[in-house]
């Protein structure tokens, strides 16, 4: 089932306001919520209107929530968010990073007590929109079982970087977990068996069976997902774990905010931590020249010699630019449980005129 | 063989103000390359010496070369390295930054037309050490393979981090390859059977040959290691690739040096580019407070529930204070081979006096 883009948008815009948000708040969340539809990533997109509708009607996003930056210098801030919703808390958390990078060249601004907050990478690319580099981290429920461990610690802990560049922006965005939550999720649904390397059984052995590590994750029994480089160190998973706890220290610690083991533990909050980073590289150098340079080393990465068997390499950012022309030209993929979830959410929130009708 | 790490020390300074390198810049060279050792990673350390002899005497490292501050902010500055050495190169632009973080904040410096530096984590910790978080990158000559491709692009391109903590500070120091090079070497000496989803053959097939592999890599005739991640997308080799390319933007773009793919391709220079960068993280909090946030996260990871079979998690920089305590106690281990190569360069510098016995 497709459904268009913009009577998508349009429904979604008006499904916030149904929840009392204002009308440009609306359009925030909306605009961040299928910017993961445009970039083809589509469990964070609509997908998600369920999770964010369970958290706004449950209290854990707080819709009068005022967020306050507690401590703030010319180049960083800290904001305690107060469980506002995530997309609108980041969104001006990131707006306000590119405005000190963009006065003092370096802007550098930690979140505590957010909630979820979609894609990472739309956060970098905004900074990249500026003429900036950007630089997004969100720490999330832990899930994550350290190297020799077989307990879940730290997050999906995803890492955003983008830099403008032709004929598109490097954009990097990547859970330092080898496959995020969602993937086991459809492994699941299709024969029930993950691909080796991915997730550790309760008793922090490797395990291919879906079923038995979501409902470990589900019933918090032990085990969890493996970090980017899969079990032990062998195949150098202590650098997954790494990379995860960079993004830990730039969430939560810089923010004296939750550390992801804490995450979804208190009723009603969610406690996530972001942190979000804009860098002016025309401290380095003629901005052009730099930008020029970069889409030079892509175009030669994207013309290396191929594997036998592949076409193609991509550079991070080009598989989102293609989808955005697919979604665009022929619809937002939604599944059939997707689109049931918005019926039900419009008529909780009076959008029901807006609930476009499938392509 | 061990070797009594004073000892060495002495030895090792003498051997650089052999080649001409004042007594000063020879101690700091020497720490560098022998706190590898310290560090229990002994392909970076006095086994690298011979790299360094060849280096010098070749002309690529140049002792008579003045570097230059090309352009400078109050929070950044690029270095033209001028094929300095890479370790003083690399200890006085880390010192640079870390003034800047110390007066601005943020302290962020590209140095361009240096040579290999040692360890990415050293410089990391010099920022550690004064109460900063440190960053520390390199680019390398090409041998990472970016995803879908069979041709090197990307080195192993190490990314460092490092934050104050109790009892010891968070150190991460990783190639973003799945293994550095020295490991096939290991491992072509072993039975020359290499691990699955480390490297792939001149066709970008995987392949566990590891004198197949080695061979192509140095006669550039296709394949090299794979990115943390693995082959393909399967395991998110994609995303290893990444953070290659963080390393290559914060490194070769911003100082306007030279890519991965360049390096090495011009007789007598190397064209190594490197980041640097420390932060006050006293911008966001008080700094004990933050420090002590870590240090609780840092030991519930120690205390997490152990995979079977398994007896400890570690967290980072954590192996490298066992290694230094038994280096210290026991000695440096050095290779047959290497002893050899000392005994060469020892008599090449008039340093024989200084050459120490094993223990």
């Amino acid at each position: 089932m497709r459904i268009d883009y913009e009577k998508l948008k349009v429904f979604c815009g008006h499904v916030f306001q149904g929840y009392g948000f204002s009308e440009e708040d609306s359009g925030i969340i909306t605009d961040i919520l299928l910017a993961a539809d445009l970039s083809g990533i589509e469990s964070h997109g609509v997908q998600r209107l369920i999770r964010y509708h369970k958290e706004i009607t449950d209290g854990m996003v707080k819709l009068d929530a005022v967020p306050e930056i507690v401590k703030e210098t010319p180049l960083s801030a800290v904001i305690e968010g107060n469980d506002a919703m995530g997309q609108t808390l980041a969104y001006h958390a990131m707006k306000l990073a590119i405005d000190k990078a963009k006065t003092s060249g370096v802007g550098m601004v930690a979140l505590r007590n957010g909630n979820h907050y979609g894609i990472a990478g739309y956060y970098a690319k905004m900074a990249a929109e500026e003429g900036l580099i950007g630089i997004c981290m969100t720490n999330t429920e832990a899930i994550m079982v350290p190297t020799f461990g077989k307990q879940a610690m730290i997050g999906t802990n995803p890492i955003a970087f983008a830099m403008p560049a032709k004929p598109e922006a490097f954009v990097f965005d990547a859970a330092t977990t080898v496959v995020p939550r969602g993937k086991l999720e459809v492994y699941a649904k299709r024969d029930g068996v993950i691909k080796p390397g991915w997730a550790v059984d309760e008793n922090g052995h490797e395990s291919t069976d879906a079923a038995r590590v979501l409902s470990n994750i589900i019933g918090k029994t032990g085990g969890g997902i493996l970090p980017l480089g899969g079990a032990g160190e062998e195949t150098s998973g202590h650098k997954g774990y790494g990379f995860g706890m960079i993004c830990e220290i730039c969430t939560a610690i810089l923010s004296l905010g939750t550390t992801s083991n804490y995450i979804y533990k208190t009723p009603h909050r969610a406690n996530i931590s972001q942190f979000f980073m804009a860098v002016d590289y025309g401290m380095f150098g003629e901005k052009k020249e730099l930008e020029d340079k970069l889409s030079v080393f892509l175009q030669e990465l994207r013309d290396a010699d191929k594997a036998e068997g592949q076409d193609r390499i991509y550079t991070h950012g080009e598989k989102a630019v293609i989808a955005k022309a697919d979604v665009l030209a022929n619809g937002v993929p939604v599944q059939e449980k997707t689109y049931e979830e918005m019926k039900m959410i419009a008529a909780y929130t009076h959008a029901e005129a807006y609930l476009p009708e499938p392509l």
